[in-house]
């Protein structure tokens, strides 16, 4: 684990991995190749570009999902310039229409909480890349990593909803890596990290946490190291570690099949 | 495993086991109560009858997702009729202008397949009901049952996407029995299950066998027995049991968790 401190994971081992991994599950799909939503941030840019490594280009669907009026337009020129440089098929559907469609026959829709609003742009988005999988035979990869899985900093059947999850062992500070590596466009890794569900947003001004602060912290608590241990080597306030703690636990029902009530005994 | 042949699972103890279980989840999650969809099909009608028996009427809200000239006129009353006899609070909310949001703005929406669009009609039931459990900070209650999560016949992040399964370990005959002890209407009891994504769809009529038969089947390979056997047992033909393993085998995956690239040896 003392890598993740060095930043010397074996990327180019990484790459391949995960390029053999991505082939493997398109093959025991039995589907004709892969779709996936194409934000403008980094890490959906680079699960295209492996996606397009392993696969080839005309096998990968991008496509871009904005909000008008709130999706930055750095974004879409971003996701454009990804699927350019790769040649792979790309789509730019907006999402505004459905998200009315949702708020104005929902009673009340129109005081929808942000948090509220944030999860249905989620689901909204993997809703029409599982259109796009269902019309086209293929499947759907989803660009969560592991900082995001281990945090629950996802939206259960929103961006969580996938068939794969290539990047899903990379830390975000791995996913910068292996981003520089492959040759994502700078404009998208020197981009700050944001889900981009609601305006001004940033993944570690929400998390109050630094990417690499949080990345330590967990592969130490991985290891089984004491918390407060962790939280010292780290160098982070208490109040960091416990909120970082508290994400951990409030949202591990994410990461896991609904449960079911047990009836085994009763036969 | 006798006694579904019988008929003689201890249906009251099975009550008893699931209220227990729903109070348990709730209280786990910290949840102010449950959102669940009612659909007029007696799976659901269940659900709303164990949720109500665990927390009470006041903290079950149920929705029906009609689509507008397809929903047969009986669900809506029965769903309706389901909300009155419990007691919850019951709002109904056609999702046919979110359909059409969609379909207008994916190009060639158009051209939506009927699986397709039976799929996406089932990810936005998901999406309102989520948004309420959001609103409302409750949790979402799915109502798939044993069968059916068997054989994979539900939509992966449709009505599959829910924070519990309370019917999760009762096959399509043990619903029909303790929905008959639990006093759910007859009218509900007694129509032909259909997960009303297109017209006519009736659940027997897709899969090819009926409920008692695959029941029956599956019963008796979760016990180990040979599939061969299980065939003679059960009296199907071939073809019968063939379809059953095909989509036993095509939909373990819904029923997982997304792959993750495994990265650990790298590090």
């Amino acid at each position: 684990m003392e890598n993740i401190e060095d930043g010397n994971m074996d990327t180019e081992k990484a790459r391949e991995v995960i390029v053999e991994f991505i082939r493997e599950k398109v093959h025991e799909a039995n589907a004709e190749g892969v779709v996936l939503g194409i934000s403008g941030g980094i890490d959906s840019a680079l699960a295209a570009y492996l996606a397009a490594e392993a696969l080839g280009k005309d096998k990968v669907l991008g496509i871009h999902l904005p909000e008008l009026n709130f999706t930055p337009a750095e974004d879409v020129l971003d996701a454009t310039e990804v699927a350019h440089r790769l040649g792979i098929e790309f789509s730019a559907i907006g999402i505004s229409d459905m998200l009315t469609a949702y708020l104005e026959n929902i009673p009340e829709g129109d005081k929808a909480t942000t948090h509220a609003k944030g999860n249905l742009k989620a689901r909204i988005r993997m809703s029409v890349l599982y259109y796009h999988a269902n019309m086209l035979n293929r499947i759907v990869i989803g660009t969560g990593n592991k900082t995001e899985l281990l945090l629950g900093y996802f939206t259960k059947y929103g961006d969580g909803g996938a068939d794969m999850l290539p990047l899903g062992d990379l830390y975000k500070t791995d996913v910068w890596e292996l981003a520089a590596l492959m040759g994502v466009p700078e404009s998208i890794i020197n981009k700050a990290p944001s889900a981009g569900l609601w305006s001004g947003q940033t993944d570690e001004k929400e998390l109050g946490i630094t990417y690499k602060e949080v990345d330590r912290f967990l592969s130490l608590l991985l290891e089984g190291t004491a918390t407060e241990v962790v939280r010292n080597t780290v160098g982070i306030t208490g109040e960091q570690a416990d909120s970082v703690m508290r994400r951990i636990k409030m949202n591990a029902h994410k990461l896991r099949t609904p449960p079911i009530a047990d009836l085994e005994h009763l036969r």
